[in-house]
């Protein structure tokens, strides 16, 4: 059944409502749209959990730079529904951009420290952006639970920390990489590539796949891992190395010596097309 | 009946919960303690809308400057609790810092514009303090209604634009400024006053007076009107002025001709209390 769509605050609120005076539990997946398996492994695993699944579609201008891609970011808004109808999505909520920043809108949320470092080094207010719509669409939807991919490893950190810190009453769920045959994870920006590129693109994932296979072997020095990583961007056709870092998977400050919570995580230019990919590994010992 | 007293975001959650589950509205109204009778009318006007009234006693850190009053300002929690009782407050929450401000706390909440102006000049940081606790107590006690004072204008005005931005389900009720016989409108930090000082305060509320009758009799020029506010604060002993300002009530910003909502603001240093007071005027013509 295709789900219904609602644009307006008072809509998503009313449905939720209804829901909840009925006894269920609500989930909401956040995206911006041109959804993806890995989006809908997204909603398989919310819809496991919760009784009412909430979609929503908004592309946020405010996490986009002046020379981003919000303008041609893809909005192939019958196909998502397809997408969602398929998940069994019980509602997808899709605002215009004046519905969610009225003409005198001034407030942020900020999480300083952890928004400056890795993607946001290069897009400064990126997180700013993320972490502002992300509380709105929780007062907005106000789930019991809403569900992110590690994919974006350092957003997630940051709503992991904002809810934490403002006691925003959404239970965070983290839910694994989905990637092609190749092992590229999936990203709406994956169709920004040539067919080079998208070749190519696979380096990002081999990359930390030696990482990791290194510190398997015992490697704990942070410095031989990262050059190791740059080296072989580098020298992948196409590829522009925008970062390579293994930081601390709290803080997300550089670490010298793997050890504990680690995140390893890269960010590659191919053309237009800015793609990032992560490993976390945990409980590591010196 | 002695109110009952919890200070975790559990134990007030929990009794906020099950009184929600009785059908009660709820109210709630944030204080820094030290309560008077301005904050007993806040109770009051909360008494006669809600079910179930919660009463927060927090002196925020993150809203005192390096040298403020913080670690002077006055926690008399035992008279405090009186004054509760006799306004018939179910709960008083009252959280240690670190309740609010675990170690790794960082997230903050900023209303760029309106927090810079009148006393966002003077106290950097502050009103970004208080817009992220006041959004924190709403997360915390999820009331249907909060009750705030005029006295605090900007502060009002920041937590309405906040609660507006980020779509917080709270109802936002501004109470009238509680004046002592003389005009003095009343504060927590009147206590700081000596007799002399006690007795020149009346300055603020003189000030105001005369310029809201210059108003009334026509004056719509606001040079005239802070340059006559400024000489009388001048020309009082021990006043220090911080500024006499009149301000377009929704933006905060300067006018030079009064016309629709108007905020006239003044704040003026005695020894060590900084005193604050205002006026607001609406429907005006030019």
């Amino acid at each position: 059944m295709t789900p219904r769509v609602v644009n307006t605050t008072d809509a998503v609120r009313q449905a939720v409502s209804h829901a909840r005076h009925g006894g269920m539990t609500i989930g909401l997946v956040p995206t911006m749209g041109a959804l993806h398996a890995g989006h809908a492994s997204l909603m398989q695993i919310a819809r496991a959990s919760c009784d009412f699944v909430v979609v929503s579609i908004f592309v946020n201008p405010t996490q986009f730079g002046p020379n981003e891609d919000f303008a041609r970011y893809p909005r192939p808004l019958e196909k998502d529904s397809e997408v969602c109808a398929a998940e069994c999505i019980d509602l997808i909520f899709t605002p215009e951009a004046a519905e969610i920043y009225p003409v005198d809108f001034r407030t942020f949320v900020e999480v300083p420290g952890l928004d400056s470092v890795l993607c946001g080094a290069s897009r400064p207010g990126h997180f700013r952006g993320v972490a502002t719509v992300v509380l709105k669409l929780f007062t907005i939807v106000q789930p019991d639970a809403a569900f992110f991919g590690q994919k974006d490893a350092q957003q997630v950190r940051i709503i992991q920390q904002m809810t934490t810190d403002l006691n925003v009453p959404v239970k965070i769920v983290v839910c694994p990489i989905i990637r092609e045959a190749d092992g590229l994870a999936l990203s709406s920006r994956n169709q920004y590539l040539d067919a080079d590129q998208r070749q190519n693109a696979t380096v990002l994932y081999h990359s930390l796949q030696e990482a990791e296979q290194h510190v398997a072997a015992g490697e704990r020095n942070a410095t031989v891992l990262v050059e190791g990583m740059k080296a072989r961007i580098v020298a992948t056709p196409g590829a522009e190395l925008d970062y390579a870092a293994v930081v601390d998977a709290n803080g997300l400050q550089p670490v010298e010596i793997l050890q504990g919570r680690v995140l390893i995580a890269l960010a590659v230019r191919f053309g237009k097309a800015r793609l990032i990919d992560n490993v976390l590994l945990e409980n590591l010992c010196k």
